[in-house]
């Protein structure tokens, strides 16, 4: 057997056993060896790793079943914190989560113009005060980011928004807090999000997480993992050409891209165009530049041009939504971001042109719903993945 | 911890134990009692039980380290076939594999016009034929079938060509043969062949199997399963509506699905109308009805109707893979089916148009390919997922 093998084996056996400590509130180590098959030394051996990193400690005394009384051990869960750092568009958010998903201390910072190392700057701010406040449980910390993120090696491949290029963040987190960092998509962060903490519970373990904002990404959780694919992109459903002839340029330089399309910037320009052009509509070249708020009232009033251009987003965002349920067929969808704030006739729309649009058992049992995290969705997945992803936490700081 | 918790951990240690027996030629109980961390005990029940069920056997003995000399065993691949049989839409074929994927008879059977019952009859009397020629080293049977099949239950809840509904297969073959039986979707079987008997091995543990002939399907391989989705039809591409408006009838009763644009069907139905429209091509009225080695050789010879429509469908083909590529991000995707005939042209447009219409990180890092099973791709996933899969060795036929 290679030494491949060997150490997934090693990590296969901390898992359970860690597993194990997240299920049950207090056990002994020869209770834990009978639940897994593993030997005495086995259990023991990954018992005091976990106990020297802080994560279990022992608890108390308990019942003999004949030889020596057995010590009995428990999760430490108290004393442990993630912070949670959300690098969304239009502001950075930071929150200081224990190991249930409790949020203890938020700092949010607007940000719409902050890019290169300003935005860098920014995000390092918000990190300093979290990390004094909580320095003594702190096990790590989790960033949620829009764009291209290589998870494994903590690098922002590309984000365009904050102009990150082969950013190491992960690097220059893990050397400046000496702890654990992860980095990953804010889409499967918050997907990651609403499967741990959302109120609507997937019957299965898997969960696809749309979020239609300024721009529009997807989240795919596959038996209660984030699923990156190869290249950690999968969930990049904003590029996926919607329209064949004459669409808009995108920012990614095809055109008829979902985004141009279905975002909040794709139907705010849409208005502004509609309105500049001299078009009838509750709005007035006065309003400009258009805000999603008075887009928001215009068409829960009804205005024909609002109403026309958001439910022809929602028309595109639900044939989309449609090949997710035909290439998937994953019964449960979540929408969120800004789009969500057009409501229940605009959430229809989608809903009924995905059923149009996919086979009739495939659309009849998804389930589409507006996520209920609202603005934490992102810190909570990312500080979720610390906890949860029991291979992480094998991650040493930087020395 | 639960009772289900147990029988997951049971079933996960056997699984380990096999899967030392299907990488090593031979090994002592004390040996994968050192490679798993398990007790000697768990180690020395389990193969018990896979000496018990004729799967594992004693085979000598090995040099002692110190005390006794260690009995040694290995895996009786030999012994043990696997009948796989694929329901294809123009023939039935049947075969019996070895644990390795070797084929050691073939039999099949024209089936253009066979549906319901006579289906039936078809199919059980392949199976016959094979099961009297390998009684005694028959471990199951796996079948592949086109249509929406509930692989749990062993269910073809729909197979439009076959003209079956809610067929209970699974519980029909088990009964007749006492064996385990596997029914699945034919792609996803062709995914699951390609990946484990398929010359170009991916990378990763992920794979994408898309199958373009009559109808058009894929099967999705994550870390090294089928994954078939919360509705068991993942991968279910030829109805995603690919052209928004005025595409052809789908028989699924949408317009534009992939199908009817990217199929053998649809590029054969296409050509026909345009021969029989008068349009000047080197196919000729006596050429009616259309087949797919003419339209080969027309492409072949650069017939212009003919590359039309080929290319045309390439392109389309190439737009679907396109989302794929996008939202799951898979690097390795594999090519089958009749359509894979028109060769390297058709390929590069398929190719080019998937480069086209994905983000430039994900179409350069994706490898496309056309499969090189052949006619064997189902037998040969739907064997394997009994041999590999090793939960279903452990169902037992009906008394």
């Amino acid at each position: 057997m290679e030494k491949a093998t060997r150490q997934q084996l090693k990590k296969q056996n901390r898992d359970l056993v860690l597993k194990i400590f997240f299920e049950t509130a207090q056990i002994s180590r020869a209770e834990i060896a009978r639940m897994t098959g593993l030997t005495r030394t086995t259990v023991s051996d990954i018992v005091a790793d976990l106990v020297s990193e802080g994560l279990v400690n022992e608890v108390g005394i308990g019942v003999s079943t004949g030889g020596k009384s057995p010590i009995l051990l428990s999760l430490v869960e108290d004393a442990h914190t993630i912070i949670g750092l959300d690098l969304a568009y239009n502001q950075f958010r930071g929150a200081v989560v224990d190991l249930r998903g409790q949020i203890r201390n938020v700092i949010s910072l607007p940000v719409s113009d902050t890019t290169g190392s300003q935005a860098i700057e920014a995000a390092l701010g918000i990190l300093d005060q979290l990390v004094s406040s909580e320095k003594d449980s702190l096990i790590g910390i989790g960033v949620g980011t829009p764009g291209l993120i290589n998870s494994e090696d903590g690098v922002v491949v590309t984000a365009v928004n904050l102009q990150w290029k082969s950013l190491p963040l992960g690097k220059i987190l893990s050397e400046r807090y000496k702890l654990p960092v992860i980095v990953l998509n804010d889409c499967q962060a918050a997907a990651m999000g609403e499967f741990k903490f959302g109120e609507t519970l997937p019957a299965s373990r898997n969960m696809i997480v749309v979020r239609a904002g300024h721009g529009i990404g997807a989240g795919v959780i596959i038996d209660g993992k984030i699923f990156q694919g190869d290249g950690g992109s999968a969930g990049e459903i904003g590029h996926v050409v919607m329209l064949k002839d004459g669409g808009q340029l995108c920012r990614c330089g095809k055109t008829g891209c979902l985004e141009t399309l279905a975002s909040v910037r794709a139907v705010v320009q849409s208005a502004q165009n509609r309105l500049e052009n001299g078009e009838t509509t509750c709005l007035k070249i006065s309003d400009l530049p258009i805000t999603v708020d008075r887009m928001v009232e215009a068409y829960q009033a009804r205005d024909r041009m609002v109403v026309e251009i958001i439910d022809e987003a929602g028309k595109f965002l639900g044939g989309a939504i449609a090949i997710l349920v035909s290439t998937l067929n994953i019964h449960h969808i979540i929408l969120m971001g800004e789009m969500t704030r057009f409501g229940d006739r605009w959430l229809d729309v989608v809903y009924q042109t995905m059923m149009k649009s996919t086979l009739p058992h495939q659309g009849r049992d998804t389930h589409l719903h507006t996520g209920t995290l609202r603005d934490n969705d992102v810190i909570l997945g990312a500080s979720a993945l610390l906890a949860g992803n029991y291979a992480l936490l094998m991650r040493q700081p930087s020395p």
